[in-house]
């Protein structure tokens, strides 16, 4: 675990040049223990601390930084030294650094690369649109034809298995390079040598076109507890195989961005980033979220003279509008959730908002009961209580219909439903709470 | 994919004890289909279709269920027959089923197990908390000792391997039954019959002690990319090992509870849960919330007749009260993400309060110069401009170093900092807007 009392080392290594405290106590842990500090320093402190790492160790640092810390890195380094680590780098995380690079540099780095296979295996998976299974998968896997023995396949995976990091498990195909099954490892170490692995491998497998999207890839390998995903053409030709740990960090990156949008942030911020970034990203929501509220002021405002009146109307109002979101959010939440594990679809739309109008009934005659019996005895008013209360039920109804409908629809229309259930959904209920509490009001109070 | 369509003819065929149809499309997907299915049926239809699966089928099946359902469908089967299926299972899902059991079942199950092993790796998994490594892990996996030949190894490989479904890796044991090291299947495959283990293990490898928490296993599978990790006890003793996909299970949870606590829902409740259990998971939040509402009510009680006289006061209160709590949701879900991934902690709080003191700024001053310019123009009085815009720049300010704070002293005093995003602080931040609001106005306006 990397303390914060060994960051302050590490600085005052960097500022003073102490680079047998770096050399001996820093770039011997794991790189993705470094990226860790170096996502803690400033932008000169990571540079010197970088150049000092060995090749090896710097390699594989650059593929676990922060993504925005390494563009900074980057900017700093020759094309031939980017050249030089994406050399080192497995297909998919040599892809993925080439393609972050300013569109100029990109050909220049690809053009110093010294392994020719590494080079087709970049440009190749550059082509697959960003969020696509395609551009998930890394090249490197180990295939044999169905019909070698286990002798000629052992002697054909230890060819392959120098350049593939973690062997998972072995693609079968056929004599078209069709992907047939898999073998795992485990059963050819209990094989005898004369076996073929026509008889070995396992031909029921899952797999994905290159097009799948990511979401698509993390829902197959959470769903069938999968560490290992082959990914196919159209022919259904083996392209490349997709590893448990990219999809670990893609479930993380979906769960982060819901949790981001729910409260209101426009963009993947972390607390490190800078105050720019930050004040950015908050801002979108604020403004809306604002604009909101000037709305609900307006239509406060047309109620004037009944609160120069009745100045106790005034007194639920916030309470009206924030049970209103709450309850909103809450419902949102469910269905979002729900689409997003594919338990809720818009077919059955209509029984899920049924079940939406009894639980806000349900809750909304609980807490309605609670606000009519407290404020008819605190004003001594029963259409006060009526009026707060009845309004506060309609609105808890209102908000969980609303909360539900909204996400289904966004979703029909193929917009990501988690925008809903972020401050859109609490000003609107907001705007609407206000208008049907003083609808109310009026109706049986002034 | 499981269309509806396709549930409803699975529901269809129950119905009219159409089991040729159940036998032949439905019992031959996988049983992380099947469970899908299942959780789309009624008690009845489930156990129907249960009982009409073969056993294989319906063990890995019930080990997929969702733990409400598996729990209904449990308590319709007798002990033998839960025996039967627990038998068969790994032994972290088998120690899992068993704890789900009432207590007066549990023994009577164990009790009626054949395998003798199974039954002491029940017996061992049980003992440890809920939470811990120790009960995440399985204890099927494949050790050697380092003395061995690669000959000798690969026949124990071939003994031990039968018991063990995934043989992701072997663990490489000294005399004492030590963790040292590891040895890849890679390796063993490549190597030489009279190779000694002692010579081809890597000694550089993650392990966590029995009693480390799941959110730290975690963490350490999530920070270095593993798909397994070896679980020692206090000595150093090889004990059992996680998967990946438990793991991935345990990330969605964490990341489940801390967007459901944001959404204001008490416990994990999903679309498909009945009415009572979704309606009880958001009334506490709701009543909290209502609470929050009276208190509101009251402290603007005490300004009756500031508002008798300047009902325009009344318009922007809601408008106060949500940009109050927007921002403090916006600060809170940064910290609680930073405090789940250690890249915030509470000794840095002080520059991290005085970095939000300036977001809050920036933003304030945005929102509260629209906020003037637009009372000031529409109201046609200064006073009330500057208090609207005065009273939102202080709120905001004040929300945004609210919201950082109440989850660091949350987590320093070791409760989950994630019940600061919900309600709670929206609910506050209300309270505190309104105080603010109307201390501004009482200065500078009434």
């Amino acid at each position: 675990v990397i303390t914060t009392e060994f960051i302050d080392e590490v600085k005052a290594s960097i500022l003073s040049g102490n680079d047998s405290f770096l050399n001996e106590k820093v770039a011997v842990i794991e790189p993705a223990d470094i990226a860790v500090i170096m996502e803690q320093l400033t932008e000169d402190e990571g540079r010197y601390l970088f150049k000092l790492l060995p090749k090896e160790i710097s390699t594989d640092t650059l593929t676990e930084l922060d993504e925005d810390i390494r563009e900074e890195l980057l900017e700093t380094l020759t094309t031939s030294e980017i050249a030089a680590h994406v050399d080192e780098m497995d297909s998919d995380d040599a892809a993925d650094l080439v393609s972050e690079l300013p569109e100029t540099k990109q050909e220049e780095v690809i053009s110093q690369i010294k392994d020719q296979e590494a080079v087709e295996d970049i440009r190749k998976l550059l082509t697959y649109p960003e969020d696509s299974a395609g551009a998930l998968m890394q090249r490197e896997f180990i295939k044999v034809n169905q019909k070698l023995s286990v002798l000629r396949c052992v002697a054909e995976l230890r060819r392959q298995a120098k350049d593939v990091e973690n062997v998972y498990t072995i693609y079968v195909v056929d004599q078209d390079d069709k992907l047939v099954g898999l073998l795992s490892l485990k059963s050819l170490l209990v094989s005898t040598p004369n076996d073929t692995i026509d008889k070995l491998y396992n031909p029921k497998i899952h797999r994905v076109k290159a097009s799948a999207s990511k979401e698509e890839v993390a829902r197959i390998m959470q769903k069938y507890d999968l560490v290992v995903l082959p990914v196919v053409d159209d022919e259904g030709k083996l392209l490349g195989r997709i590893t448990i740990d990219d999809v670990v960090d893609v479930i993380k990156e979906e769960a982060d961005k819901d949790y981001q949008m729910m409260s209101g942030l426009s963009e993947n911020v972390e607390s490190h980033d800078r105050i720019g970034v930050i004040t950015r990203a908050r801002i979108p929501w604020l403004i809306i979220a604002l604009l909101g509220g000037i709305l609900v002021s307006m239509v406060i405002g047309t109620y004037e003279g009944a609160i120069s009146i009745h100045p106790e109307m005034a007194f639920f109002m916030p309470l009206i509008a924030a049970m209103g979101g709450n309850v909103g959010i809450q419902s949102s939440a469910i269905v979002v959730q729900g689409l997003a594990d594919h338990s809720v679809n818009y077919e059955r739309m209509v029984p899920k908002l049924l079940k939406e109008l009894v639980i806000g009934f349900l809750n909304g005659l609980i807490c309605s009961s609670l606000i009519f019996a407290y404020s008819y005895y605190m004003y001594e008013s029963f259409e006060l209580g009526a009026t707060v209360g009845v309004a506060l039920i309609s609105v808890m109804i209102f908000a969980a219909i609303f909360g539900t409908f909204i996400p289904m629809i966004l979703h029909r229309w193929k917009i990501d439903p988690a925008i809903a259930t972020g401050p859109f959904i609490t000003t609107t209920n907001d705007i609407l709470g206000i208008i049907i509490y003083f609808t109310i009001g009026h109706i049986i109070y002034f």
